[in-house]
């Protein structure tokens, strides 16, 4: 099969066994931008909502790029078939490996073969899950290749043979990766630098230290019989500070023990 | 403020003064589909993906109702603000109380009160993680109400006000609530009757069981020189249970040593 000519053929050659677009396009670089690259069934599901508020502005101003890949394209035979029934039974189908490994050549042309430079991962429940601490290092690298299931999965081998890691958004199935994508790239994009307005926001918020976020009030200072806590109409930066504090310490304590054993140990 | 009118007065009256339009439309009725109400500043994130393959094909299909109402009609004044700065200080700001209690009267009119019957949760990474166990609840509920939120957060008050529990997609921050809602109201959709076409599909997959999922294969049966597993092939059905299940158990300890500390508890 010609996408399975050795690397060193370089990258032009395979390219047009693939794409014919390409020969009429700039090789793509890398340098630049943060770039995420989603190989989907579903293009049109993108940008979506990222394509909105401060992730589309953001996107407008080229802080950030956004490459989709249509999986069909690169199917098999007449029907770009893209699946199959899954070995040994069962419900459902399966990305096929050949499929997804022509798709995912084309998505990491020109992009850096270290996966701390450019992560390549696949969306699935049986993946670790997607935290704050991976979305900063996601922002810190160069970009991202996404694989978006459906079906039952995708076969192994493809995973196995790209080194591909399984990320998942939570403890939760959804219908397709997309919704998940979106997620993972709206929480990266926002730590890339400029694309928020206020850089104290990231330092403040949610996990920055291992605690939740505390209350927050704002006018009318009455509403509906219900006051804003007085120290926080006080004035006192120092007393403010310490409620915060304390009440980030009483919301992760009681929603959150897992956090608060982490933070101790 | 005539949103503040005592409940008692009645729901119509009520929804005059806040949406004339109601008067030329039947009042709503809870019974039917499952019913997701959204209350969010981007209206135009709706459907989104969940427009897109089995979600919606369901939506059209009448097998459940999106309705998202705008934050931004329920604002203050003449530039309709929703928003103000945090009491006590900080970067960012905070969601009105009295604008999001006007919006979440309107989002919730002909719903039942009983939280059960109709969750009512914001959208925040100071939530408890929502989970699958969590969509099978909305799923067996006749419709539940999303806050999202945007910007620092919204006035605590309104949250106590309306006993509205706090849901977090992950331990991550989102620039909004929406992508969020969406991934969510996906978990819970896909699990509502007639929505999948293959009912075993949501028994046998991640977390039903507490197991990760198995790896799965398909044709070809060699590809770059990878076989699949030989007892796949086999045809003997015990032995690749068997086999499916050691997988899972094996997949579970290596990557969520949380999950499967669980199972044992």
């Amino acid at each position: 099969m010609t996408d399975d000519l050795p690397r060193s053929h370089g990258r032009l050659k395979v390219q047009v066994t693939l794409q014919p677009r390409d020969l009429m396009e700039e090789p793509r670089r890398v340098k630049g931008a943060w770039e995420a690259r989603i190989v989907t069934l579903f293009p049109e599901a993108f940008p979506g909502v990222l394509g909105l508020s401060l992730t589309g502005k953001a996107l407008d101003q080229g802080l950030w790029r956004l490459e989709t890949l249509d999986l069909r394209t690169f199917g098999e035979g007449k029907h770009r078939n893209v699946d199959d029934t899954p070995a040994g039974g069962g419900a459902g189908m399966v990305l096929r490996a050949d499929v997804v490994h022509r798709a995912l050549r084309q998505a990491m042309s020109g992009a850096p073969m270290d996966r701390a430079r450019w992560p390549v991962v696949y969306l699935s429940p049986r993946g670790r899950p997607f935290d704050q601490a991976r979305a900063r290092g996601w922002a810190a690298a160069e970009g991202v290749t996404i694989l978006c299931g459906r079906f039952e999965g995708v076969d192994q081998r493809v995973l196995d043979h790209w080194g591909i890691e399984e990320v998942s958004l939570g403890d939760f199935v959804l219908t397709g990766g997309e919704i998940a994508a979106q997620a993972m790239i709206d929480a990266t994009v926002r730590l890339l630098p400029n694309v928020l307005g206020n850089a104290a926001s990231t330092e403040e918020e949610s996990f920055s230290d291992g605690l939740l976020e505390h209350p927050q009030f704002t006018r009318p200072a009455v509403w509906e019989g219900r006051e804003i806590p007085p120290v926080l109409m006080s004035g006192h930066h120092g007393e403010i500070e310490k409620w915060r504090r304390a009440e980030r310490e009483r919301l992760t304590q009681e929603r959150r023990p897992d956090l608060w054993e982490k933070r101790k140990g």
